[in-house]
């Protein structure tokens, strides 16, 4: 099978974590057969930089000419006095999201066994573990829905955002929480504010729908309010969180931080086509890019998700997994998931991948 | 000085934790000469099933005849199948803050010397202890914003909500945030969603323009999905946080739940002109409803803050606040606080009402 991957590294570590992606991305190529082409094209800062915005048309027709795009991280203090909408995040993901209707994005975060001291959780909390899936709709909500934008003059003058969701929407994305509910524990938690916005009522009833072609899957409604505390109570307890946009925006967040490893965690944004956005979960870290300490395994992992749901490689995904699971277990570890006392351990990025590569 | 005050127990535990705060007043009152009145009403759950609606015209009226309102708590499993509307929380609590403009809410949260093993934080975070007032703005946002509905047919009906803020509305709770931060360690964090919503960017030129007129404060902006995870790590660096409706709801929540301690949480929501809601953080609690062993402090910590923001008697909101940081620090402490082992030493919520009434 042949493949074009359009990969867009950014700024800070992007290019860095990138590079042992593509290690082990060339390792699994030639162990599964598999013929990938690479084009890499500026995005964020350095496409400011170089060709004064953060999503060039070249970067954007080359993804249009792609099965998927690997992407690093965009941002870093060079370019945080831009105006909003022209800065590195904002102004590369959220066209990105909306021109591709990546509508779907998953983000899975789990406490590795071995790891649960890096969590900010009680030690009798995160040694229960917990493994839990964010599915948040990516393309809609208060995001994208319009009107936005500012009216009247003096101490009247106000702004406004419209939160907006159709039948349509709700159900695409309820549909694929479900559906992966059933590969994983079986349980989906919806998680809206139904008790204030017309946009949750609908979300709940449309989810209550698509949950009567699931028997087999339990559902259970939760306030954001309330998931945000449960979360920090008995993580365990959940296994699939079904969010709109902001909402997954910030409890995907609350999860991330819960494992305390940003750096292992990447997430996966699709649309209805197959093809889909691969990326670390965690920022461009510019205090520590260029210092070859970065933890590339979160931009490793977004290459298996990339195999899994845009190249249909399961095969491939899996043995990636197993081999960053290899390095995790044999405790061969990047600074940041080590204590003090056992920092002089850390490996170093290059290693990582070098070892992570080696075990495919 | 005379006050009149209306008293809405609400359900639940609300009744028996009110009796106890109604206690503590009334050693208030003799010590501090002071000459307040109760009127008794019915919301919520209570109101509904004797007057057919949870905010009857009754509570209404009464409330507008006094000072201030002390508000227990509302909600339970009887009345959730209502629609959500007519639910006791919302069908109450919204109107009520709608009717009265209270539209400055203020939930401190601190966690207690002697009682971190109580937050879900891991030791070497929680040891560090933290006090944060979380400043949420309370009827504005997109919680009252028109056009909030439905149209559209089948699978294109939609519902929208709009989120609105003026910068009048803006700078009064900007306003009230920076002067609480200079009674306390002269910080202010503001959060917003300034990347996506057109309502934050207006919401941080707003706060700009108030810090100038306070140059004892610091402020730093933060996004809400890196303040849910910054509390994580370290609740300890924040001080006053602001946030707009929306973030507010769901971030004092999560502060609530780091201490670990809801039965310690109240609540202010306080309109321009001195009039004022005081409450527990807390909910209803119908689980342990009648049971006598609900803790009181955060009725009694209410009425403390009603003392102080719309009866203006400081000195008596003082000497309750230090009535019950006495039992606090003699572990005299309810079950919830109390570890498996330690349990048989549990106060009862009668024990507890007595306790502080004593210390006054
Ligand atoms: C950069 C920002 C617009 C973005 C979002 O809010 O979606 C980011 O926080 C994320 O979660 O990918
Ligand atoms: C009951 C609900 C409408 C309310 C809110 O969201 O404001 C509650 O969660 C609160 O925080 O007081």
């Amino acid at each position: 099978m042949s493949y074009q991957i359009a990969v867009l590294a950014g700024d800070g570590i992007g290019p860095e974590v990138m590079a042992e992606a593509r290690k082990v991305l060339a390792e699994v190529e030639a162990r599964f057969n598999l013929d990938i082409e690479y084009s890499e094209y500026d995005v964020g800062g350095i496409a400011i930089d170089n060709h004064g915005c953060p999503l060039p048309d070249a970067t954007l027709k080359g993804c249009e000419a792609s099965d998927a795009i690997l992407f690093g991280s965009v941002g870093g203090p060079k370019w945080e006095h831009l105006p909003p909408n022209e800065q590195p995040e904002r102004g590369a993901l959220l066209p990105l999201r909306g021109h591709f209707e990546l509508f779907c994005n998953l983000r899975p975060a789990k406490l590795h066994t071995g790891l649960e001291h890096m969590s900010p959780l009680r030690a009798d909390i995160s040694s229960q573990g917990f493994d839990v899936l964010c599915v948040r709709e990516l393309t809609g909500g208060i995001y994208f829905g319009k009107p936005k934008g500012r009216q009247g003059e003096g101490e009247e003058e106000e702004a406004f955002d419209t939160m907006r969701y159709s039948r349509r929407e709700i159900r695409r994305i309820a549909k694929i929480a479900f559906e992966a509910a059933r590969g994983r524990r079986g349980k989906v938690t919806s998680v809206d504010k139904a008790n204030v916005l017309a946009c949750s009522v609908l979300w709940r009833e449309v989810v209550e729908e698509v949950a009567k072609d699931f028997p087999d899957v339990t559902l259970e409604h939760i306030y954001i309010d309330n998931a945000t505390m449960q979360l920090l109570r008995r993580p365990f307890d959940f296994d699939v969180m079904l969010c709109s946009n902001l909402f997954g925006d910030i409890l995907s967040d609350e999860i991330a931080m819960l494992t305390g490893s940003m750096g292992l965690l990447s997430s996966a944004s699709m649309n209805g086509s197959g093809f889909g956005l691969y990326e670390p979960a965690g920022g461009s870290a510019p205090d520590i890019a260029g210092k070859g300490i970065a933890n590339p395994i979160a931009q490793i992992l977004s290459a298996a998700l990339m195999l899994r749901h845009s190249l249909k490689q399961e095969d491939a995904a899996a043995c990636i997994e197993r081999a960053v699971g290899k390095a995790l277990e044999a405790g061969f570890l990047t600074g940041e998931l080590l204590t003090a006392s056992e920092r002089h351990k850390a490996k170093s990025t290059k290693e990582m991948g070098d070892f992570i590569a080696n075990a495919i």
